[in-house]
């Protein structure tokens, strides 16, 4: 990694902890207003020089990943928990994490639309080949118990069966104490 | 709205443009380790009270909703778009919003995980009754074609049918062009 993708990571990683600082802070309302104010003049710096669009449809070739945006997985991207997901010989994908705040569905708990992402990424990543992405199809969550907010958490995903385009994939998503919610899913590859 | 609450929305939006404004920066790694340096000084200054744990757990009454912290539609979560919810009098949801850089998955579009997010929440919303919350038991999801970021794009829900403790409710997401996802789901109110 170059110094700037490490700068431009260390930057993220920085506004992720303010993130759940927002979000949980008591302080007094002009304290609030002043970190406010200091906040509008960060972003009118760093929005002096803006790519257009997204990180995924930059062009420039330095380097950074254009996954670095990605909701999931992007280091750049500072509401992305973001994850690290792991491939086995096999074919099976993994990845962990612990969530927190700012992942809140209900009080306490991981929305359930947030472990629908997590497991929709790591079911996908049983078909990404590199070069030739994969896209969701279908996708079937069954909600066992609540999720909570943070405790350490793994995704496991695996491929049923192949045909033609599609994969068929299979996961789920546990505490220490088992599974919260499983997934089955169809991902397809565009035929070129 | 107190003036209060008022403030710590107005934080977490300046929060919401950082965050666009962190992903899609292309200014100079001084200026990127200066504000990051600055973002770190802010972060400790809101972190001098925090409530512990998330937004949903907390117990004090002064006028904020317990789901301000929520990823979907919580006013203090800067990683929430954040939809409003509108329901009709006939049962339907729906909301409106449009996504930018940080809802990435495919380049230019919005991470299908995202769009399972939003449904689920407003699946789930036609279930919900006051002080009678509703679960995500199982939701399917149909992606009909990419949903493109920075386009408006609205998501509608509605009850299929009542059993029980059971509600079967149906929805879509739809930009200017017609449906990209479509969902089903059953939510379940706990029995008490």
């Amino acid at each position: 990694m170059t110094d700037s993708a490490a700068m431009y990571e260390a930057l993220t990683t920085s506004v992720r902890r303010l993130i759940d600082a927002t979000i949980r802070t008591e302080v007094d309302i002009d304290t609030v207003a002043a970190m406010k104010a200091k906040i509008d003049e960060i972003t009118e710096q760093l929005s002096a020089n803006l790519m257009p669009g997204s990180f995924g449809e930059r062009v420039v070739n330095d380097g950074q990943s254009p996954g670095s945006g990605n909701v999931v997985i992007g280091v750049r991207n500072p509401s992305a928990p973001p994850l690290t997901v792991h491939h086995d010989n096999g074919g099976a994908v993994w990845t962990e994490c612990v969530l927190g705040a700012a992942y809140e569905g209900p009080p306490g708990h991981v929305h359930g639309g947030v472990s629908a992402m997590i497991l929709d990424h790591v079911l996908g990543a049983t078909a990404h080949k590199p070069g030739r992405p994969a896209y969701t199809g279908t996708l079937t969550l069954r909600y066992h118990r609540g999720t909570p907010l943070r405790h350490s958490l793994r995704a496991d995903a695996w491929i049923d069966r192949v045909q033609g385009v599609k994969t068929f994939a299979a996961g789920k998503l546990s505490d220490g104490a088992g599974t919260t919610v499983s997934a089955e899913g169809v991902f397809i590859h565009p035929r070129r």
